[in-house]
C-alpha cells in the first residue's frame, strides 16, 4: 500500500468513528514550551474515552465487523488500555467483549475494564498463556480484536494525528511512543501523507526491542517486561513493523527515570497527568536537543493506565 | 432582546472566534458520575488558552472593534483570568493590551498576564482605584474591555455552553459559577434557547451578593473579598444581572470548604485540576441532591487562576 492509500483509510476511519470518539483538545503550554526549548502541540487523548487513543482503534475495528460478527461478540487479550478501550467501544456499539486478563494485572486495570461491561477471564501471565487463550476462543465464533497488529487498529490510532494536523498543520515532526506499534504506524502514515518531514518513535531503554528491530531491519523479540512504562512492554507486531520501517525516521530511547521526571514536569507546568508511557515522548524531546530544539512538534498524549 | 436574538449573537460569536479559540474536550468521568449520583458533562475550558472560558469573551470583544480601535489598543482592570485572556487574545490579534493590576495581586497572576505581552500598570486595591484607573485611561483613545459587564463579553462566554450542547444536546440543566455574571448570562441564554429546562448559578457563601440580588430582584453590592474562590469575588454587573434575572432559575451557594473538597474530588477521580471557583459547581451538585440527583448536567470548568 502507498502512504496515500493508507492515509485514505485513516481519514475514512476518522469519519467512521466521529460519532463515538471525543474530539480532544490540542493543548499548548507556553511554560512547557519554554522548559523544552521547542513548540509542542499536545493532542489530549488522556481525555479520550478510557483515557487513551486506544479507543479509536477499537472503535474502528468494531465498526468494520459485519452485523453477524458484532452479534457474536469479540474477544482480546489485554491488561491495560486496549482492553478498557475495546470494552467501552463494545458498550457504545452493543457488542459483547470478552478479555483475557493476566493473573498479575492490577485491580485498577481490571476494574477499568469491568466498568465498561467487559467479561474478564483470568489467564496466566506470559505470551504462551495469551496464545492459548486466543486459540481456545476461536471455536466460540467470536472475532479476535488484537491490541495493535491489525490494519483497522493502527489506522484507527492514526486518526489522532490526523485530527491534530487539522488544527495544527505546520509541524516539523511528530513523535509517538512505541509499544506494539499501533500508534506509531498510524501517526507516521498520517504525518508523512501530510508532508511532515520527520516522525520518531520513543521507547524505554528497558523495552528497546523496537529500536533494535528498526536499526537491524529484523523484528526482534520483546525484552523482559521491566519498565515502568507499562503501555510499552509488548514487542512490535509484524504488520506495524512493516509500516514503521517504511515511514518512521528513527526510534529513540529514554530511561525510566527520564520518563518519570518528564511526567512530573508536564504535571507541574500544565496540570495534566499523563502516563509514563506517554511521558517518554516529552523525555525524548529533552534528551535529544539535536533533533528537537526549536522544532514544531506534535505529540499524542495518553493517561489511561494511570492507577487512579 | 429575546433569547433567540441573543442566542444568534452567541452563535455568531462562536463562528467569529473559531479560528482563535481551542476546541475543548467534553469530558465524562464514570467515576465522577458515580460519586455525584448524576451524569455530568465537563466542558474542559481549563484547557482553553490561558486556562479559562474568559478567552472567548475577550476574543469576541476584540474582533468587534474597528481597525482603528484595534490600532489604538485596549485596556482593562483585572487581577486574574480576564487580564490574561485579554492579553493572549490581543497577542493573537495584534492589539496592544494594558492592564491595571491591583498592588496585592500575586506574582503568579502578574506573570500570567506578562507572558502574553500585556503592559501591566499597578493600581491600589479596591473599586475606587479601579474606577480612577479606568477614567485616567479614557483620554488615551484606547477602548475599555470590561471583564464581564458587556454584551460582547458575555456573548463570547456563552459560546462554551453552545459548543457543549452541540456535542451533548440532551441535558436537564446547565450549572455555572457566578462572579460578575458573564459566564452565567451567556450560559443561561444558550441553554434556554436550546430548550434546556433549568439553569443554575453557584457562588461561595462568602461572596453571595448574586443570590441576594437574584432573590430580592435588586442588584446588591459585592461582599468583602474573603472567599478562596478568587474568580467569584466581584459583584454582578447591571447588564449581566438583567440577563440572569430573566433566564436563570436560581442562584445556589456553597461553602469554601465544600468547594475545596470538590476540587480535590475532581482531581482524584479525573486527574483534572480545576480552580476553586469552578469547583463550586461540583460542590453544588453534591449539596443539592433535590435539584441534581440523577440529572444530566452540563458544566463549564476552568483552571486558569490556579497558582502554578
Amino acid at each position: 500500500m502507498t502512504i496515500q492509500d493508507d492515509y485514505s483509510k485513516i481519514t475514512a476511519a476518522s469519519k467512521r468513528i466521529a460519532p463515538y470518539v471525543r474530539r480532544t483538545t490540542v493543548l499548548v503550554s507556553l511554560k512547557l514550551n519554554e522548559a523544552l526549548g521547542a513548540q509542542v502541540w499536545l493532542k489530549c487523548e488522556h481525555l479520550q474515552h478510557t483515557g487513551a487513543f486506544k479507543f479509536r482503534g477499537a472503535c474502528n475495528a468494531l465498526l468494520q465487523l459485519s452485523e453477524e460478527q458484532r452479534a457474536r461478540g469479540v474477544y482480546t487479550v489485554s491488561s491495560g488500555n486496549h482492553g478498557a478501550a475495546l470494552a467501552a467501544a463494545g458498550q457504545q456499539l452493543g457488542v459483547k467483549v470478552r478479555v483475557g486478563v493476566a493473573a498479575n494485572a492490577s485491580k485498577f486495570k481490571r476494574d477499568n475494564m469491568a466498568r465498561y461491561g467487559a467479561e474478564l477471564i483470568t489467564i496466566d501471565a506470559g505470551m504462551a498463556a495469551r496464545e492459548a487463550f486466543v486459540a481456545a476462543q476461536k471455536p466460540t465464533g467470536r472475532e479476535f480484536i488484537p491490541p495493535y497488529n491489525h490494519a483497522h487498529i493502527w489506522q484507527g490510532q492514526g486518526t489522532a494525528a490526523h485530527e491534530l494536523m487539522l488544527e495544527q498543520p505546520d509541524l516539523d515532526c511528530l513523535v509517538a511512543p512505541l509499544g506494539g506499534g499501533g500508534l506509531l504506524s498510524g501517526t507516521a502514515t498520517a504525518a508523512k501523507a501530510n508532508g511532515v518531514p520527520k516522525v520518531y518513535g520513543v521507547e524505554p531503554e528497558l523495552a528497546a526491542d523496537g529500536q533494535a528491530s528498526f536499526r537491524t531491519g529484523v523484528l526482534q523479540p520483546a525484552m523482559p517486561p521491566m519498565s515502568v512504562c507499562d503501555g510499552l512492554l509488548t514487542s512490535v507486531g509484524d504488520k506495524t513493523f512493516a509500516v514503521i520501517r517504511q515511514r518512521v525516521d528513527d526510534i529513540l530511547v529514554v530511561t525510566d527515570s527520564e520518563a518519570l521526571a518528564a511526567q512530573k514536569l508536564v504535571f507541574e507546568l500544565t496540570e495534566q497527568w499523563i502516563e509514563p508511557s506517554s511521558a517518554t515522548v516529552i523525555a525524548a524531546i529533552q534528551r535529544y536537543p539535536e533533533l528537537f530544539a526549536g522544532q514544531r512538534i506534535g505529540v499524542i498524549i495518553s493517561g489511561g493506565n494511570l492507577a487512579r
